[in-house]
């Protein structure tokens, strides 16, 4: 079982040495290196440990539509994009998922829940980076009963094949929206999550123009109308939440349901800012953190979106007490771990050690009366020095094995499907 | 006369060569390379050549108030950052504004505008470290008839040492704000600034309170307090301007004003953030970007704050077109250094070689369909490799002269205000 051995470092607001050993954080006290050693020892002086991000929505291969003109309506740039992603295959998917991966090491993101298409590339992707993540099948059958039929083949066929797949990457489910998803479709996969415990992911109530098309038209808001079905409940992650009223608010509290909040893609979109947190998270719900895609956000950096979070927060409510940034720390790896079911997100004996070295030494922590502040509000992701996954180290002094190969197939391919 | 030639780099959508001789930009020509030489040469294929970013707005010094708990209004976050603010002397300014120089280097700006005390050693400072600036003398008498001789004295005094300083760094006024500041004193200062055509600096309706507080007590707003003693015109910048009425947006484009715009302050201190960036622009101001002083921002990172202007701009106004990419960059470069009167701001022959290589060879830039939105939103500022002032490499590959010795003194003097 190999070992890393962190010495002298600051964590929870102390200085200690900390021990991996394995997958798992395995020590922490002082002058344990004068105890014990260990198969690599980290001189981490001028680190500050803290966990790694999660990730709680994000499309990761759109990072090969990103800086495709956003300056136009959700809906219009749905349509643009998924013009281009006609373009898709598995080739194309994979490697625009290691650039989404490496993106997101390069910001301190070690686990995210993905909802793109052809999953298995993702899953590949996935699994040689060494990130950790839930990769979801997405149904949208646009209401076309042929569409929906070969997409629960599918789902199933790749639900099997990811039986092969590490604890690291898992499986799961997702329903793309209720605007586009057939009530059939939504029922079923409903089902089949449940059935076999598998996170649920949606976008639920993103913009005013889908709550207000779904009332007209059923009567319903989506989230009742997700909740007809049966579809909100613990293992459910839903995306975005802007326009919920206060009955929503209500029913997704009672159902324990995590809620994905992504402030960038969000106010790039023109989609709606006055997220509910403080209310969602009295009601009962796990609010989360997520980037949205590149295609919207347009990078899947959470540490930036911690401060546009904090930011927006304090502004619309016109209160600067708004949301504490232990909170926002909170939910941006422990409550995000939770909700995919990794037991991450802390830095703790026992704990899988996922977790970031944060460079101190730099202008943006001078002087670092407060660790977290400066963290969120006045460094830049750059400060991130090392990324540890499941006790593996995959970045370090900033490079991450394979950069340019991904940087340039990426490329390459990103241009292809934008010319086909 | 030294010289840089810049080759094969990307600049205005091309690629070209650019050579710089002495301050200026001299030539830009493809393979300009093959026909002149340079004292130094830098191979330019992964850099794309920007103007560097002019910040309009900042207290450069109070880097040293950074992460002081600021969940607060601005009115008892203030009281609490002047309690620390007495502690200041000549020393704790020099060092602060040195870190907040090296700050703004490691973040692409290349001039600042400053309102801050001590301006002698923050001129000292720019001086040493090659930045280019207009630093200001700042009236704030609270009223009091010997603070404000006292303060009289003291700015005439400043202004002719200014006469030594380079033509780099210059001398300007500020009235703080017209609610810290007596009328004899704006008046004195207002003619003081016009006798000598210095730049005249305020704060300007940063809040509701104070704007609300004005019209009570004057039957005025503070646009219409500053305009009756004729404080606005195309020499004054006034930062905020967030809670104008329709008539004070008429009165400061009529005047040609320059308005600093600071988002990420006017959020994180709740103070509003509908700022009327067009329609400033439409009634005639010149409408720039500043990030105002790292203890409220909390960086000094004008690339950062473009983002969030963007952002704020599509969300409250429910328009995803709203600002260009263009202006935004032209608001943070070229805009503001004209206010200053600094011939910058442009990649033209003649222009002063301010100017920023951004590599493009990273995970923001790939796809790189659109190099200003990857730049704004994609990015973060660790893409700025080497910052040239003045034609002067004052960083390179990310490396700034003296970072150590600028951290370790700085800490010190932080901590020193902070317990006194």
């Amino acid at each position: 079982m190999s070992s890393i051995l962190l010495k002298q470092t600051t964590l929870n607001g102390a200085k200690a040495d900390l021990l991996i050993e394995g997958n798992r954080i395995a020590r922490i006290a002082p002058d344990l290196g004068e105890r014990v050693g260990a198969d690599r020892e980290i001189d981490g002086r001028h680190y500050t440990v803290v966990p790694g991000f999660v990730n709680m929505h994000t499309h990761a291969a759109m990072t090969l539509t990103r800086g495709v003109r956003k300056d136009t309506t959700l809906q219009k740039w749905l349509d643009n994009i998924w013009q281009i992603e006609k373009n898709l295959d598995e080739e194309a998917v994979y490697w625009g998922s290691k650039l989404a991966i490496l993106e997101m090491l390069k910001t301190g993101t070690t686990a995210f829940l993905d909802m793109y298409w052809f999953p298995k590339a993702v899953a590949r992707a996935a699994e040689e980076m060494g990130i950790r993540g839930v990769i979801t099948y997405v149904f949208l059958d646009n209401f076309d009963k042929n569409k929906a039929a070969a997409q629960r083949r599918e789902c199933l066929e790749i639900f099997s094949a990811s039986r092969e797949w590490s604890d690291r990457v898992r499986f799961g489910v997702s329903i793309h929206a209720d605007y586009t998803t057939s009530e059939e479709t939504m029922a079923w996969a409903g089902k089949f999550a449940q059935e076999n415990d598998l996170l649920l992911n949606l976008h639920l109530s993103e913009t005013e123009l889908e709550t207000r098309k779904d009332v007209e038209k059923l009567g319903l808001t989506p989230t009742q109308h997700f909740d007809k079905f049966g579809l909100l409940g613990p293992r459910t992650v839903a995306a975005h939440c802007i326009w919920l009223n206060d009955e929503d608010i209500e029913i997704l509290g009672s159902r324990h349901v995590n809620v994905a909040h992504n402030i960038n893609s969000n106010l790039l979109l023109s989609s709606g800012y006055k997220f509910k947190f403080n209310e969602l998270e009295d009601a009962g719900c796990n609010v989360c953190i997520g980037t949205d895609g590149a295609g919207s956000s347009d990078n899947l950096d959470i540490r930036e979106s911690l401060k546009t979070v904090a930011m927006v927060q304090k502004a619309w409510r016109k209160e600067p007490k708004s949301l504490p940034f232990s909170t926002l720390m909170e939910a941006s790896s422990l409550r995000g771990a939770r909700a995919l079911g990794f037991d991450a997100g802390r830095i703790e004996e026992g704990a899988l050690a996922d977790l970031l070295l944060v460079n101190t030494h730099c202008e943006a922590f001078t002087p670092n009366y407060d660790f977290t502040s400066n963290f969120i509000l006045s460094a830049n992701s750059s400060c991130i020095d090392t990324v540890i996954v499941d006790g593996r180290i995959l970045m370090e002094k900033r490079k991450v094995a394979g950069e340019d190969e991904i940087l340039d197939r990426a490329d390459a391919l990103a241009w292809k499907i934008m010319r086909r």
